[in-house]
């Protein structure tokens, strides 16, 4: 067994669960906040049978993988509305740190 | 020393720190959720010599050992009460997920 | 790399964080309670380079160690408060728990 420590943005970790719980993989949630001033993130633990290991990393990858995300401007809230055009920004979303450790012992009670 | 990490019930994790305390091992407790969809998970995490690794994992065992508990089935809200007769249901509680992790280095500032 | 897991006290969680990011350490928030009955702890995550260990565990050590605030005891809430005098009473604040842990694995995505 290896336990894989996941840092992943909060937006990302609900279909993170999701997908890793679709394939068997018991995920538990902790409550994190920080790394280089970004909020909102989660560490996820996952206890993962030695060979899956390159299965649940994908799972990470293909799900939280860094990406440009289009947003459109809003409307500016005073004044010149008239003139204002929204137009598109691309802002880059998502990423994730993972680390894998060693197990010495594992047990289910 | 070893990292003994505990995934245990809310439920049981009152009296899981209590017995950890009164047997002198520090524990911290952090903020968790989920595993296949079970909600209201907390993660230990104790530092332990290891001739103590086996005593801390009895104590977790003994705690949280999953078991059936009965309860009652409450009175329905509405509608036909005067027929309703309460039953006993057992529900699985408690469980632990242990992993226990070497130590590269340990330091007390 | 390494994982370095530390314990510090809330009150000091603050400033750890900006001297490790300063210093190009990105440190993950762990919501934690606990240890002995202290409540008001917070576990930071760090992923390190084994050869900045030593930076990492200096500033844990420089932020966090344990030592003695001056506080002034309060006036008392009730009663002969023109007989009460302040008087400064020491306590403990401060101080850290810290694992270092070996990486398996190490992925940014
Ligand atoms: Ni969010
Ligand atoms: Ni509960
Ligand atoms: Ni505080």
């Amino acid at each position: 067994m290896k336990l894989v420590l996941a840092v992943v943005q909060d937006d990302d970790s609900g279909e993170l669960v999701e997908r890793l719980v679709k394939n068997k993989f018991s995920a538990t949630k902790l409550a994190s906040t920080g790394g280089f001033l970004k909020e909102g993130n989660t560490t996820l633990m996952v206890g993962v049978p030695v060979e899956q290991v390159e299965e649940v990393i994908g799972i990470i990858k293909e799900v939280c993988r860094s990406r440009k995300q289009t947003f459109t401007t809003p409307i500016p809230p005073t004044g010149s509305a008239s003139v204002f055009i929204p137009y598109p920004i691309d802002v880059m979303v998502g990423g994730a740190t993972i680390f894998v450790l060693d197990i010495d012992r594992f047990e289910k009670v």
